[in-house]
């Protein structure tokens, strides 16, 4: 049978990243036979995470065999997936979005309406009396601060807050100085081309009717993602030509003063105005207080369509 | 906004109904402000369970208004659930089934592949640090033995026979002498007309095209329930044309020594010959060792339908 493979959701963040190897770790306690895995490359702030603690980045894994046993973490939606998933044996699915699998056989599905995946295996780890060590607790307060925006987006709960609070004393790390300096390494844009930047955090989404990309990345300086506009216009064009898409949204989030900058290229780029009230001029607004795609943008938007 | 509804499947079980007084129980000492309520008629076996623990049933709802908040225990499946599932804010789900609902939002969904719903609350009360009283335990404790039949289903878990035993020292009760008792109640069929027999625990299931049903009854007698078979199956006969199915599997089970005669009407009862090797004989035969509908039925009829 092989050991079974662990990993999150393509384009992986840290949070997809950390929670396989956190995973793996909690699992490998409990004796299970399982490894690491990751569905694509390794952002600039996981990599600055990987590097602090020293951790391995997880095996890359492009397709896996029919019949192998798997543990999802951070995604149970299939689009997110790998795309044999209902050939595989999902032994496992620990995740914070909502339920967009079934699946014929009983399996442990846990999903909790929190920040992080990490907020729910720190829970695990007590549940099952399994101790969480300095470097473990690094990783799981990364992934938390990286999801929450460090605890200011409206995803964050109570649990994300009280999990950061023991995490960092576990870690021994300040999350507000550590947790900005990894949150700055992931808005570095310098070494990427325009179509990587738009692939970097980018879903497919269909808001009702309206086939959407609503792509995001991170900034402490809105203006200097900005001057990119023209650049980055033009290669919304093509991907929308390419996957026949109604609507591109890009959201450039400022991480000190929790807003986005939206461009919004598409036929239906009208419903960005629709959904937040406010002028698209030269296919950008600022749409202010918004910075989670889950929480302030897939419901707004979808109710709006 | 009203209180939250706490409700197990349609056709409820000892789990679903026990599942909801206990889960109500749990989310009350938590704070929330909760009701238990049930989908249907209480069966002779729950009947013994509450009048042996003075606990009052559920209160018993027919309809639900839209956008009130639910839990979900011991069922997930939208076909087992209110009509207008999909216009009620489902909070949290606990199941041991298979995940067959989608939900659009972030929620507390919990599902393990153990025998028993309850076998999940016992875990959640301890890592909420909730203590599980007498009352509690006995109700825990009758469920699980209920849907694992005194632990001898194939269903049955490690994690459910640790639930057992650390149950029955809280409750003070002999497992064998209690649910054996408990488990003849059940099968107690005296006072049903024959289409209430057939509905007692009667699941709607595609096995890939072919449209089924398949009930269960148990009873410590196989003979017993045998002498109604003309009747039975008449009754059978009549909830396939009037469901329009291909199949109607009645399993007579024997709790005593774990087989199950099973009674096949419809155009495709040739299948139950081809999944278990038997030759029906006068619409009969005997399963040897089945027991289970869910892992004993379910499986092996999808996999030769």
């Amino acid at each position: 049978m092989g050991k079974t493979l662990i990993f999150g959701h393509k384009n992986p963040d840290t949070d997809s990243i950390t929670s396989s190897i956190v995973m793996a770790n909690l699992e490998t306690k409990l004796g299970n036979n399982v490894e690491a895995c990751r569905l694509g490359v390794i952002n600039k702030e996981t990599e600055y995470v990987l590097n602090y603690f020293g951790v391995q980045a997880p095996t890359l894994v492009e397709s896996i065999e029919d019949g192998r046993n798997v543990i999802l973490v951070d995604h149970g939606n299939p689009l997110e997936s790998v795309d044999n998933l209902d050939k595989l044996n999902i032994l496992k699915v620990v995740d914070h979005h909502p339920v967009k699998i079934t699946v014929a056989y009983p399996l442990y599905y846990r999903a909790e309406p929190v920040g992080c995946t990490q907020t729910i295996l720190y829970k695990m780890y007590k549940e099952y009396n399994v101790e969480v060590d300095k470097k473990i607790a690094g990783l799981m307060l990364s992934a938390i601060i990286s999801d929450t925006l460090l605890l200011k987006s409206p995803t964050t709960t109570e649990e994300d807050k009280k999990a950061v609070e023991e995490l960092s004393k576990i870690s021994g790390l300040d999350p507000q100085v550590y947790g900005l300096e990894m949150l700055k390494a992931g808005t570095d844009l310098s070494s990427f081309t325009i179509d990587e930047i738009l692939h970097l955090d980018a879903k497919k989404i269909d808001f009702k009717e309206v086939k959407s990309m609503v792509a995001q990345v991170n900034t402490a300086s809105i203006p200097d993602v900005m001057k990119m506009q023209k650049e980055l216009e033009t290669g919304m064009k093509e991907i929308i030509e390419k996957e026949n898409l109604d609507l591109f949204m890009l959201l450039i989030t400022d991480i000190i003063n929790s807003n986005s900058q939206v461009i919004a290229m598409g036929k239906d780029a009208g419903l960005v105005e629709k959904a937040y009230k406010v002028k698209l001029e030269n296919n950008t607004a600022l749409l202010e207080g918004v910075v989670s795609r889950k929480k302030q943008v897939v419901p707004i938007m979808t109710e709006n369509a």
